[in-house]
């Protein structure tokens, strides 16, 4: 179809601006190495990454595709149009109203550019796209086979600048210093939702942007499970392990810190299993630097929970990535072979659980430097008793 | 394969109890009337209101698939395994660990049972289900088609309870006080990021849950943009509108409410502007009742603002329904021949949008009675000068 034809045809197409543009080349060359003919990504960390803006992933899709040699093609809802207006997308822009639905402004985008409309191989952000919008692209590239991408496009983020990792000690220092103040109004008999709101509050309250993730505040037996759910219904009482694990976001990038505490006062066995962790989290951290892989540091870790007498209440890996996401690569655990290199920011948070009874995690951030590691949070790690 | 050599084969399996299980009724018949061989579903509004608990989406793939005949199969991460266990789950259970990876499980559980083994159409819940999970099941039923059935699975949720109500106007009733509460301590010169900021804390403090979504707190040429995000480096000034759109969440259920301001005085442009807008909203309450279609309600709103001087200002459907989820069906929308019926939950937002200048935008919630509707938000909706 020509110029002209296709104008007429497809009047949604608003601005087409093909120019060569720097934010997209590490996409192409996402592409040119994996064999891609088009990579294909949604609003979220990624796209903050690449745009400096971002935008809800909703009912309506917002995606933009790459081909891997030429003009990049967006599809946008037409009421984010003012929005996307100030990425300066350098490509053709489909936007599409509510009565109309998305599915026109699909086919438009496959039909303008030739070597998209040929495109065989498409790599998508798959843990962030949702199966409907890869629904949607099937429909309009049905000879095409979309593969999993994620770890590739999101790896463009891996190494962290000294302004992102001074955005993420910002995010730490709001996360802290709220944890802190929280523990000052911790008393026995509060439930843990409540103690979940005072910490939230104090995180807005001292300028986080939001919250990096719904915080888990667990005491107790709760305590034993590892992504546990704050209840309104039990009160924290003495002996418990009160377990926080929080963090505030700032400008997009995201703390991510846990640290367990005893409510009034903590037995020798607990202080015991507190202590195995602790000893896990310093050896994750001792081991840590550029040019060991992500295998080793988790293995370190490990083995000093598997030789103690706990190694039964095992139940994770040691961390993950963080930056713009809160769960990003290096996924630091056993087959990992991933090489840890300068400016890699990851979590060190060995746990222990047992179950229907008590549960310690001990997390920090941490970033790799030239020599070994800065860790980013600071809150003390010494058995703490509170309330 | 027969049961022995299927446990030997999978250890994984840790729990398989076959048994009729009412909660699982619906889905059944979603399948059955959307000739589907299974369903398949994720963490979310829908599991929640499945299995009244939810948990996080996140990189480690959790998903419920449902065969239109038989015993449903979860796939769970094997460090959610504890509180898995308190749903009770009727069916066969694989979870996996981290060092393994989630493939394993799902070949386990595409082979355990015959009618799902066999099956060629699952309807996915594709607008909450990420592309990564649909990679997955493709991988291991590379016979079957996928389809979009969100709008079917979540439809089960389409007619609310008077316990659900009780939940909404909980979540109602916090939001609107926390809006009342900014509004006393909002000044000239705060910057659209500090009032988002007090708005957020006195939503926590009066006892929110959660948020339904980050606020919007936009003025002067912000509020133009319907879904803006609070600046930091705009300070309010004397005239602005200032379009406040947020929601506290209440036990998983979500207020979305918008109110806009006029800052210190109103031009009497703005003030016929703002007033359009109220027309608007207000003949959206009027028409709306059991038996009228979501299109009637759009249909008689847009009309009121396309017949004024503003009409070139439109910019989006009249609303969306409300509930687990802040966007659920029905979309409130020219075209949708959804008939409302009792018990059905939605908003109502008319908007208008002058690019660079101006935004105005009410919404209420309101829920479809016997007889018409009742409106579930009570915040004053006169023009109001703040600050």
């Amino acid at each position: 179809m020509n110029w002209a034809d296709f104008t007429a045809q497809f009047p949604i197409m608003v601005k087409f601006i093909p120019m060569a543009d720097p934010r997209l080349d590490a996409l192409y060359k996402v592409a040119r190495d994996n064999d891609l003919d088009a990579v294909a990504f949604v609003p979220g960390p990624n796209f903050k990454n690449i745009f400096a803006r971002d935008f809800h992933l909703m009912e309506r899709p917002l995606l933009v595709i790459v081909p891997k040699d030429g003009t990049p093609v967006a599809i946008v809802p037409n009421l984010e149009m003012t929005s996307f207006g100030a990425l300066d997308f350098p490509g053709a822009i489909f936007d599409w109203r509510d009565e109309d639905g998305y599915k026109s402004a699909f086919t438009a985008a496959a039909n303008v550019l030739p070597q998209l409309a040929n495109a065989k191989r498409f790599g998508l952000e798959a843990q962030r796209m949702r199966a409907f919008e890869q629904m949607a692209l099937a429909n309009v590239f049905p000879q095409a086979e979309f593969v999993d991408a994620h770890a590739e496009i999101s790896n463009i983020r891996l190494i962290k600048t000294a302004d992102e990792i001074a955005l993420l000690k910002k995010a730490i220092q709001i996360s802290e210093a709220a944890l802190e103040a929280t523990l000052q109004e911790v008393t026995v008999g509060q439930t843990e939702k409540q103690i979940e709101g005072i910490l939230v509050r104090h995180m807005f309250a001292l300028g986080a942007d939001g919250l990096s993730f719904d915080p888990i505040v667990a005491a107790g037996d709760n305590a034993a499970q590892p992504h546990a759910t704050a209840r309104a219904d039990y009160t924290i009482k003495s002996g418990d392990a009160l377990l926080i694990d929080f963090g505030a976001s700032w400008m997009g990038y995201n703390a991510d810190i846990t640290r367990t505490f005893f409510v009034g006062e903590v037995s020798d066995y607990d202080r015991a299993f507190y202590n195995t962790v602790l000893a896990a989290n310093t050896r994750g951290k001792n081991v840590s630097r550029a040019g060991v892989t992500a295998h080793d540091v988790d293995d370190a870790v490990q083995v000093v929970l598997e030789r103690s007498q706990f190694a039964q209440f095992i139940r994770h890996k040691t961390g993950h990535g963080l930056g713009l996401d809160v769960h990003e690569a290096p996924q630091i655990m056993r087959g990992n072979k991933h090489v840890l290199q300068a400016g890699v920011v990851f979590t060190i948070e060995p746990g222990l659980y047992r179950e229907g009874e008590c549960g310690v995690r001990i997390e920090d951030d941490v970033v790799v430097t030239n020599d070994r590691i800065e860790c980013l949070t600071t809150f003390d790690r010494e058995l703490r008793i509170v309330g």
